[in-house]
């Protein structure tokens, strides 16, 4: 197909957190890898282009995951009965360092991108570890896999056993430099290096500062953690006195914010108060939203609607192993439920999340931070999903977006992804 | 295998909310469908049996689903933006008239049941309709499928639409006569009638006199909602002024407890006060726990410890179609993260629910409503999931309870069942 292709069925996207379209039994017309437009009739000028004909299935834009932890994929589903800083140090930590090891390391990364590969998401931003080359090695499987997105070999020089923290801040920024220049070698066409300092408990501000210096040079997007847990927002407070709150303790290295493809993601965003909130907003930060981790270990439910009322952006993440599954179809549930009992449960001026907005987040609110990622208006990148809900039975006739609904709720995607495109790229 | 036969894998069982057994590699026993023991090494006396091999699969006994609509199965995992009052007067009172029509019903009713063969569920607590005939085929379909338990024809006589209320007390009254006696007749081994006022809202006071009279007369258990959500809660204040608290509006007439096969289930209990929760206590009444429909329906979170630590009798529950999914390891997952969620935002003295712990409410808590059901004690009910989790790749050596946890936080039931027997009897 070449990256010119149609696919035929019930078409579903975002435009907006407010608008979501669906046109059945019509035709998406991609070209060189780029959304045309969707037609209830296709246009004489594409009657050349090859059919995907998906029947009755769904046709939606690929996922965006825009918080995950690559090496942890070897635990998820299990030791999530303790809270974030104690979870890092008895489990996290202690498996992170396993990677040191090239062999588990293959093993770990090749499960993790097998599995987001089969999954419903098309565009990723993964942490590595602090480990260089276990990190270039994600990268290329990333990469040979056909999806896309970033990664970032993790910056940790305090505050973790001697396995796995780096040695001088000195070296973890020198290694750092040696990941992006051989980065810059390897010339991937999918993969880009994301700077990516582990959290404020893990990195000195000697680490930072030459950070800081790292961004300006190689023009780097970053991501890091935020306000996740109130264990680790207490050590923030012990750990960065003249910060004025925790996003401050970034925003004086210039690690917080950014435009394009030198953009800023924080993940959780669970306590922040209203000045940090406020300069995520004025920053341009994308907070990456994970419920299921938020939850299982016991961090509490970020003010989603606040961060969408204020117009801020936001995408949605697995965060595994904090969180245990990839599927973002999963994160658009639990976000939506976890809305609802923090409007029951903390502010019930906080309108709960419909289904459809949840959508919007986990397609074209975290694909933004791709780029033209997550939708299907023209000029688009392709990235596609086909849906079939044939395995879930139901005795009446349902509207497309109500399957969609009952899709994402019932797990459909373990059974039900019949096709899917990165980048007008056919992946299965 | 008719009854007697030996499972060979990894077994895992509770056998209080404290102590969960876990024997690698082991044998399990049935008798006459009766579980003999758990052995390390087969005892000689049983060397005659023929032994399923699961090879290095997961054998635990089957899960319990007590509180479940299946009328509601046909529009499940949509419809999820309202609270309870007015969810069941725009979707679900709706609904539930169209299973009037008997084909409409036969429809959703065998879609329902082969859902529930297929999943890890093999006892259940369901509600039916008001609709006699409707309720009839649905208990002729479970005990054809060989699942078992109990199904209630609701009684509703006010607070519903024309097409869904009953036209009085003594019409409800009657029709549920009927019910039973058509029940002996066809004489079911597997599934048996529950008394099921649908809720205070739906019964006056004369119906539920009628139905007091019917429960002595036919030694029934009973099934209800309590203290579900804030509206009902008012509602019920409203209805119901000479009540002391909603569950004293059932006690007044002899439906709220009872023992053994004359047992009681109050589905929900997310907002019962101190005397509730003595009444509840005292009388032995079984809590059906549903976090998923108490999140769904923003009815906020049950303060299960609570419960727990009372010594109350508590249960899981689907709650389809307040709930989406039939899976109650979904359930048990969902009750564990519910259960952070309430020690982070309403009590922190309340320690959250453990695994281990929501695994034992999915198996002996529920089970035991239905007699010695869902644990591999001697003389249990032979009700046994065997579990594949072979399609859950992994980089390195898990115990089986890890294992076990993994499997269900990762909706491992969609393609890991293997094997399901109920009573000894093997559904597949």
């Amino acid at each position: 197909m070449d990256g010119s292709f149609v696919v035929k069925g019930n078409i579903i996207w975002s435009e907006s957190l407010s608008s979501i379209k669906s046109m059945e039994d019509s035709f998406l017309v991609v070209e060189e890898g780029k959304v045309k437009g969707v037609f209830k009739t296709l246009p004489s000028q594409y009657s050349s282009l090859s059919i995907y004909d998906s029947g009755n299935g769904l046709v939606v834009p690929g996922l965006s995951d825009i918080h995950v932890h690559a090496p942890q994929f070897g635990f998820r589903g299990t030791n999530l009965d303790l809270e974030l800083m104690s979870w890092l140090d008895t489990y996290t930590f202690p498996e992170e360092s396993r990677l040191a090891d090239e062999e588990y390391a293959d093993k770990v990364y090749s499960l993790f991108v097998s599995t987001i590969a089969k999954s419903a998401t098309t565009r990723l931003a993964a942490f590595a570890t602090r480990h260089t080359d276990a990190t270039l090695a994600l990268m290329d499987k990333i990469e040979e896999a056909g999806l896309s997105g970033f990664v970032g070999k993790v910056n940790m020089d305090r505050n973790a056993p001697d396995s796995l923290r780096e040695e001088s801040a000195d070296y973890s920024a020198s290694e750092t430099e040696r990941w992006l220049k051989a980065v810059e070698e390897r010339g991937y066409s999918n993969v880009k290096p994301i700077l990516t300092p582990r959290f404020i408990p893990s990195c000195t501000d000697a680490l930072m500062e030459k950070l800081s210096l790292l961004r300006d040079r190689y023009c780097l997007p970053v991501q890091s953690h935020l306000s996740e847990n109130m264990g680790e927002v207490e050590f923030v407070k012990e750990l960065s006195p003249s910060s004025a709150f925790y996003g401050d303790a970034y925003d004086r290295f210039g690690l917080f914010g950014g435009e394009g493809k030198n953009g800023c993601i924080m993940a959780h965003c669970v306590l922040s108060g209203e000045d940090e909130i406020s300069l995520i907003k004025k920053n341009g930060v994308y907070v990456a939203h994970c419920p299921e981790s938020n939850a299982n270990l016991k961090s509490g439910i970020a003010p989603l609607r606040r961060y969408l009322d204020e117009g801020i952006k936001v995408g949605l993440g697995s965060d595994i192993a904090g969180g245990t599954t990839e599927s973002i179809f999963d994160a658009m549930i639990d976000a939506v439920k976890m809305s609802k009992m923090y409007w029951r449960l903390v502010d019930d001026s906080k309108e709960p999340l419909s289904f459809k907005e949840a959508f919007f987040l986990g397609t074209k609110g975290g694909g933004s931070f791709f780029g033209k990622v997550g939708s299907f208006e023209e000029g688009y990148e392709a990235d596609i999903l086909v849906l079939s809900d044939s395995h879930i039975p139901y005795p009446r006739a349902l509207s497309p977006l109500e399957r969609l609904e009952r899709f994402a709720y019932l797990h459909g995607d373990i059974n039900g992804l019949e096709a899917k495109w990165v980048k007008g790229r056919r992946l299965f």
